[in-house]
């Protein structure tokens, strides 16, 4: 017997760059060797004819944020991160919310509490940042970098949180100056309020309109002028949930002139379109979320997107508001107007299942970019790597193991999170995730939840700079 | 002798198609006959060896603007406008001024007031729409549309003016509905307004660092925002004054997509760099304009936006502020940091021999390209086609004879502006426009103006879509 | 009345340029005067209410070649220029036909001959350079450049006709230095030939599998092949009948650097697809052209290159095969397979009322583009401007008067040539030239023909470079 | 002690994916463990301090070619594979040469020979394909490819060695058929041609004038027909030593499109420039190459594709023709007419330094994306990864151990290969290979070799498909 915890036996190792046939010795919970044949452990599992990845790091998602305007968040970090450990992910990393003037470190102490007890892996917390008065960006900031929350999310849309360029470019020289990521949500503002006025007041109400109100030239522009200020303020910045493909290239426009800007999309995007928001009556208030999925022809740029390296995170954006709540989608009445219907979908468990068989089994994308886009890229632009995002010597032993051949309907009656549905419903996928190890720990066997409530940690993410990818 | 009060014979005419030798008859102040030889008319000029152009119009350029933080227009409309006919041109387009909350009508009646008496050529008038308030869009701003005032710019920048993006799409649908034309200062404040804190702050405030103030990034972004804008009120617009290469790729951009986009581009930007601005001591204020001119190598991009099309129109922006006066670039000082003083170069009379000796005289564009850009184009964009901007029977005999042969080096005490200086000095071109004829009366004579102040007259201007190119 | 042979009154006249209400004198076949009020001429044409265009150019359109493998031209000069009359042309600009080692002057000799006593309207003529050898370049070529034919086309398909890439390079350098044009049909005989064989050997013959055999690779790979040929040798040229969006993009591409590389699409590009090649048993053979119709959505990247000026030409490539004759496309049995099949549709007589009508009709192209697309630029490209091409003093009064609220379903049997099919039978189109006049003859009225045969005259070109556009 | 033969121990070890510290335990040649800490091995070398990368792949190179033309290779198997070694490689991939019509298997194994009892590091050899007939694709190459021989070299220049188009397409088609891989050298061999007789002609023979005869067009459009092929026979390809960035950017749309088109550069693209070509008198033709080096502006684009992964592959193309020899450079005079001069550089050695140097070490390159470039890619495009390329358990033990601090001033004197001249001599790079380790055999140690001729074994390749990357 090897003197490691736990074995992994007789896998295929996949990382960002090479697939090969190992064992793996964990100790500590970490991994502590890779080798061709180790003994046995004190526990040892048999991988054979399974894929042993990087547990996934979702590195854009919501839960048990406080309530807004009346709406809830469905899920809890318990709920919440059991579903992500059965969909494979091993990291998640939600956001500490606050709104203009509100202060940030009481809502960061409120929301480490609220893992406490619950989170069941580990997980990051993303700042966010609504304003850029003098205290917030000089002395509320800095300090909450150095204790690890070195990455905040801006808005260019929702009242309450939308900056002002000006603000923009303060925050944005404030993250080069203290190595921080800025994180941007690139719709303008003031069109869609402009359109969302136009057409309430013409009675087009229905879901379908959320798409209108809310058009891929205004995701376009907001794109194009987040690059042009982080130009200006000579900062990176990542654009999340890119939905368009002409948003996309704006960002590849600038990769191409060498600006560290970066892009993230969601399963939502890439699965859901907008004729799914014109479905029949209310039902298509299940697929709203800002950016909206766009024409089903705009997938096909996305998809080049995540080949090409254009997109280096596929994260979730996990939201989860209830169809049938009066606490969500439905908190303004049975029918309500599409601008008074909270906007996100659920998807934690389902993102890594969709991406692996839409991706990787129909040859769009290999299994090291699919490591890549679902794990490591999202490690290091945030910090965490090499702990988490890889499976390496000395990192975490976060892993999950998957079944490539085990084909699965996707049914929200089998997912674990506390929704009321699931915008995959029905849909066939190959390639599951069946066992997923944190920190060396098996918390999902069998694709079920094994794990003691609580055993997840907050990460400390340390300067993104640090590892910024060329 | 036949039936003409002016024949011109001889000369080789142009229009932005067609070149070919004919006499060309003017009765009433309107083109009565082209033909192949004319008897001689009761004035007969001998235009052997000349080029017979349309004469040029002017649609971008100040003159006699009331007083702005104590700087002052050089220029009235009589030294403005002799100016630009001794330039070759015949129609000018000069703006009446407004600030945020400030009726227009009476800014308006008071303009006219100023040009009448003075102007010695033919004159539209823009306005300026500094707000987007209900008033300004819905009762003040129809009735002027009616009675010729067809076309309005916008600012993305300068307090006072600038449009925050909800109030243009308001303006930009306004103009819509009725039928005008839209022209963009597209340049970003709040980028503007940051980079300059920084520069004061640290002592960078000499003229070259008002190109660093007002980078191309800041007008890339207002452009790009200005085209998204129009995209979703679904108007058409023209960007003004456009200075570097990625703004025109922008629009360049938006005209493949089958926008309705044009742009306009001016003298200080193809023949100026900043280089110029850097010239020892307070001299870079005499090339100072906004946007600014950029590195020399960009130059060449706006050369093929012109041979190509992506611009429509070549414009003075004559701006004239003069260098030693306290009223002018000297206003707050001898030596004053660049943002307290006034953006603007003159170049009313120099516009036309610059590009034909740069652009045709060095075969970058042909002859009817030139007549395209300094005539045809603006005349139908603003609506004053036909009537002016070509040779054609029926329009007015607006003429501009050319001395293709004609070496002349820019002097400013041989210009007819009131100005003390020209950023050109020194400059050699080849061709110069010996005679200009308005309505069929000779204003300008063997290079020398022949014309009563007061004679030139107001053009209410038609619809510009009705005359809108594709 | 006026001193002129015929007056043309109160029509629109219109150029490439221009739109305005004038009346026309016309005296020796050329345009005399251009005027506001003309009084009655020795014939006087009532225009009111018509469209005075110049007469079309169609500067592309095959007609009595010599039968080749038994395949026979079914227009002569006779009938070809009646119908291109008919359609609104007053030049056009067939091809002397020569096969590699063939001596170029009999075959001139030999067309001019064939139009004697024939033509119509007035007729330019190619020449088709088969080879480079040195005789043929040196010694052969530039009398008959001297003679007035200055265009000629060479061939990257076709056995007995295709150069080798060194014998383009020698043809471009010597059109350079003669100052003639270079017309180029791009397709990759290699791929053509490779794709065939392996087409045929399945069993694929239908005419639908003509468009897998010259798919758009092919043609995009020798336009790029071509524009680097001559971006070597310094030399200008046209790629004709461009057909595929992709082989556009590199013209494109060629212009944005500011080669001077042309380019010329043609009806049958815009208005058939691949569908129309898979009707039904052979019926496809009736669309068969080389290059084929792509696909339906490829037709609006072509309307790009028309509107934007990507192509200075649009010509009817007219290739008269009879489709019920064992003399055309049945030549080789009722139902051969598609390489067997003589590529070319007709369309002299449609060219002008499909573009007039689905151009300008439905607002894509303006006028003014229409005349500069279908008559000025080929006369400039081609060296007959200003005489042809243009409505201006001095030139050749060819003029078509269109009727733009007529409205016309196309039939074979209404039109002129001498073919038994159209491919656009059926068609409905608004606008049709009721009247055409060629150096102020009419020869068509109410459309139907009444000239005499052989009117026509040879066109001596110019060398083209003196009218290159810029 | 641990059971391994060799252990590495305390480095940090780079794959293309991570960077992480490790010890690296080495068994019959191959990796058998990576852990955190290891007992010592039978042999243990101390890394600490040193950066493990995966031994080089030059998967471009050439040693002991037949005497062509009377030049000679300076370098056979032990001295280029030594100086391979010495620059940080494992592995080297050469070229078996034949002429049209000479057959393959007598080359190979010939080529098979010469290695035999030299080389110190393991090979793979790589094909050429002169000619396309019959049986040479049909009975020749499928066995070779079975044996081993997966990749081979297709030109389009060179005298007896170009293929004509529809040989493309029949070694295009085989090779999809076989699973073996094309690399294409892309210029057009017509236009090198012409060209090359027309600067003779002119006497203009300097080695300047090499790269006027190679023109970055005649690159381009060999690239853009490549990329043609084989996207109609459906085959992926690789253009190798890519020297223009138009010829990148042809690539760069291909991969765009989806196609599987892949691209490698040299460092002589990057460090060298045609004003080397221009040094005095015949200094130039040490910096002779083909395609040849560009303008310095060039360069930068390369960069680009470095960083974005347009090129996959950076390889040597060492090319070892002596300076000063009558069988190397001067085989023709003293100094012979640039078409005379054999074209080639010498640069195995100092490829990987030099990328280190001013990719890594100036920031436009990470670690990561340098061991992609220089082994991982290669290995998998050509079918050895993963015994080749990475660090991997199971994959062969190839390291070599960098110093990321030493400085070292190039001088040809102080390389391994038999050459007498560096185009590099005098540049100082950071970051020199110290170690290097050959399936876990030490063969240079401090930078200096230790190793018996002959250890180096015949890789015997994969097919490449199975590899893929997407």
């Amino acid at each position: 017997m090897s003197d490691h915890d736990l074995v992994v036996r007789g896998g295929t190792v996949v990382t960002a760059a090479d697939t090969f046939r190992a064992d793996i010795g964990i100790r500590g919970g970490r991994i502590a060797t890779i080798a061709d044949s180790l003994a046995a452990g004190r526990e040892t599992i048999d991988a054979d004819g399974l894929l042993v990845l990087p547990g996934g790091v979702d590195s854009h998602c919501h839960m048990d944020q406080p309530p807004f305007m009346g709406v809830e968040s469905a899920d809890d970090f318990l709920s919440g991160s059991l579903s992500a450990a059965c969909g494979g992910n091993t990291t998640i990393m939600p956001f500490a919310m606050v709104l203009r003037d509100e202060p940030l470190r009481p809502a960061v102490e409120a929301y480490r509490e609220k893992a406490r007890g619950k989170a069941v892996i580990d997980y990051a917390i993303h700042l966010i940042v609504p304003d850029a008065d003098a205290g917030r960006l000089g002395q509320e900031l800095p300090p909450l970098i150095d204790e690890g929350y070195t990455s905040f999310k801006v808005f260019l849309t929702y009242e309450g949180l939308v900056l002002e360029d000006r603000e923009m470019l303060d925050v944005l020289a404030m993250a080069r100056r203290e190595g921080a990521l800025v994180m941007v949500h690139a719709e303008n503002e003031h069109c869609i309020h402009w359109l969302t006025e136009r057409l309430v007041a013409s009675g087009r109400t229905s879901p379908e309109f959320h798409a209108a109100a809310r058009p891929a030239a205004a995701e376009r522009e907001a794109t194009h002028r987040a690059i042009a200020l982080a130009e200006i303020a000579d900062a990176p910045i990542l654009l999340v949930h890119v939905s368009a493909g002409e948003a996309m290239e704006q960002i590849e426009w600038a990769q191409d002139r060498g600006l560290r800007v970066y892009g993230e999309t969601c399963p939502q995007y890439l699965f859901l379109s907008d004729a799914d928001l014109a479905r029949p009556g209310f039902e298509g208030a299940k697929y709203m979320c800002s950016p909206p999925p766009r024409a089903a022809d705009n997938q096909e740029a996305l998809w080049r997107g995540l080949r090409q390296g254009i997109f280096q995170v596929y994260s979730s954006d996990h939201a989860p508001y209830r169809f049938e709540s009066d606490r969500g989608k439905k908190h303004h009445g049975d029918n309500p107007p599409f601008h008074k219907v909270p906007p996100g979908v659920p998807g934690i468990e389902t993102r890594l299942p969709l991406l692996f068989s839409e991706g990787v089994g129909k040859g769009r994308l290999n299994l090291n970019r699919f490591v890549a886009l679902t794990a490591t890229n999202a490690a290091r632009l945030y910090g965490v790597y090499p702990r988490k995002g890889t499976i390496a010597v000395g990192g975490d032993a976060d892993l999950a193991l998957w079944d490539p051949g085990r084909t699965v309907t996707i049914r929200h009656a089998d997912l674990h999170d506390n929704m009321d549905y699931s915008p995959y419903e029905g849909m066939e996928v190959t390639g599951w995730p069946v066992t997923t190890i944190s920190r060396g720990e098996v918390v999902v066997r069998e694709a079920e939840p094994v794990c003691e409530p609580g055993r997840g940690r907050f990460l400390a993410c340390g300067r993104p700079d640090s590892a910024r990818p060329v």
